[in-house]
């Protein structure tokens, strides 16, 4: 129950994928052959294939390796050693802050720790974070970025409104270096009843304010295929697609375009993905159904917890509890996510939050895990 | 004649690798499932391929994503944001020196350039980089690294001598923080005649000197496989693993490891390696043959070249006239990797070095360029 991870049944949906590009298959997307080295953009199918997902044009799309994450931190980095557009690096601008709403993604905040930016906690409510918050603290220019999951948030499950996009759209940061690091990792998944739930498209709107160099943009196909075996991209202005290739072209030649090439023919186009999340929704519905169905059941009155349309995750909330319920879980058999981890500095100050990722495990599993939960919830309020 | 990148031919050789993984394909290494997150050191499988080709312990190896200069890059940024080893990052350290062994790979030298390095040129001779100059530099604290391509050296050609593998081992820098980067990325390569090279076992010798830390060792399948699809490693000592590790988890959560299966299956073992080498060397051959004919037919008195016994280079010597060639041939239709890159700062002072890149083309236009390469060394001469 402690990460996000596909279950079997869910991998088995994309092992056509591994017949698709074969011996036999043309390996040449226009004229880039995808065996050889070239196209440090990406090959043209792909960018195509990312720019369906994200409804963002294919020419300001890179297509990169396996991880989104990965990206992240190789921009986090670029900011660190040469800065953004110009401007100096942080390592010679002092303290840098970063934005964090919470209850967030893990990988996120440690990144941001390791390399000692200091961390601002934002609540985040049902429509995304609290928007008054930021437009304050940007005035700060040591303020230089914000992470956030805009669709089916990890871990509270949330979507972004419109008018929290636009208001993303319309930030005017006082630090020209200020970018929005908007992972959109879920934006093909539908929701467990298999509807597609839109998302305003940031990048449209920040176009609409002449905003376009504030964001990135990351998606990728670990959800939807083979997690650390898929492809991720980043979507990004003119401008900063420039900038970011500036650096990028020092550190490889090009990246796995066979891979590239695979996830475009498997995957082609908005409807065929479309069909192949809507079964990825069905075997995940009856997962978070039951997790749901037990807390409601056993959970009243003892803790809260959030309902999610989508993703991989539910909030448990378990007022200054949730390290004695995480450890009593974990002598009981039960592994859960570290308590605090969904928090910059792993600090959790209510001692409540609970990270539960229903998706791995089979159902029986399933139901004896999240009965342990409510038990040890129980045993703890007695 | 520009990159050494391989013909058709050679990525035809490999097509039956695309089959290995499909829809049937057992994807469990051990109880890793290489459709899944996990396993961010590589699975087993490809670990002990990496080790058969390095014949180093799978213990010291990680295997990676597609590309081995990808990693370098990872640990130079690892060196300049958080340190080596517990030392200082050297982003804190003032000026950081790097030598250069010349003529050399553009692309190393172009990374040490664009972070600010100041480089050191190094020549190198028939049995490898001057030993007694890299002796004499290392006693300045602020040089803290070197690059070396060991075996058919980029672009020279040329394997270093056991003696000279050995003064690299037993190397005593002032700076603790100073490391080899060791890449061996033609070691699977056999000579032109199909014959084994051997090139002394760094990380034996270095062993032996209980110097195990200064020599961080690349491989990778570019040059067996698919040029950009392929796999890529470092093998590296228990201590610097554990220290690289620790910064390669914040960046993400792990490589492709269908693509490691894949390469795993495929190429199997030393044997199988080498019977899979032997027809790309055949492949080869034939090319090297007829520039070094043309050379020998064309060029005596007017230039001086290598006569590289594997590898993907010729180091072409025209003094004082390597820029004024290089352009008389671009005019003529034929482009050669531009003057001076095989040199920081791409600076080649005496304006003589031109690599030779004969793996991609086919014959006939191999003749051709070739040709016209000499053609245009005659015209100069006149």
């Amino acid at each position: 129950m402690s990460r996000g991870k596909p279950s079997q049944e869910q991998l088995a949906l994309s092992l056509p994928m591994l017949d698709i590009v074969n011996s036999k298959t043309n390996c040449f997307d226009e004229d880039i052959d995808c065996r050889n080295y070239s196209a440090l953009e990406g090959i043209p199918e792909c960018k195509k294939l990312f720019s369906d997902i994200l409804d963002i044009p294919s020419d300001n799309i890179l297509v990169c390796g396996a991880s989104s994450l990965n990206i992240m931190h190789n921009l986090l980095l670029k900011a660190i050693t040469k800065g953004v557009d110009g401007n100096l690096p942080f390592s010679q601008q002092g303290k840098i802050k970063w934005l964090c709403p919470v209850p967030g993604y893990d990988r996120h905040f440690a990144m941001t720790e390791y390399f000692g930016i200091e961390m601002i906690s934002i609540p985040i409510y049902e429509d995304g974070p609290d928007m008054d918050k930021i437009e304050e603290y940007i005035k700060d220019p040591s303020v230089k970025g914000i992470w956030v999951v805009p669709k089916y948030s990890n871990p509270s499950g949330i979507i972004f409104t419109d008018g929290v996009v636009t208001r993303f759209a319309k930030l005017k940061p006082a630090a020209k270096d200020f970018r929005i690091y908007w992972d959109n990792t879920y934006i093909s998944q539908l929701s467990f009843e298999g509807q597609e739930e839109p998302i305003l498209n940031i990048f449209d709107e920040c176009k609409k304010y002449q905003n376009e160099d504030i964001v990135y943009i990351f998606a990728s196909t670990s959800k939807m295929t083979f997690p650390g075996s898929g492809v991720s991209a980043v979507a990004l202005s003119q401008n900063n697609k420039k900038d970011y290739l500036d650096y990028l072209k020092y550190q490889l030649i090009c990246f796995d375009k066979l891979n590239q090439l695979r996830h475009a023919l498997f995957l082609k186009d908005k409807k065929t993905i479309n069909e192949h999340m809507k079964k990825h929704a069905a075997i995940l519905k009856p997962k978070f159904d039951l997790v749901l169905k037990i807390f409601d059941e056993e959970l009243k009155g003892l803790a809260s917890w959030s309902k999610p349309t989508g993703g991989y995750f539910i909030s448990l909330y378990v007022p200054h509890k949730a390290k004695e319920v995480i450890n009593k879980c974990q002598e009981m058999g039960v592994k859960l996510t570290k308590a605090g981890s969904a928090y910059p500095y792993g600090k959790d100050l209510d001692n409540s939050h609970i990270r539960i990722a229903p998706t791995y495990l089979e159902l029986d599993e399933l139901e004896t895990a999240t009965r342990v939960i409510c038990l040890a919830i129980k045993l703890l309020n007695e």
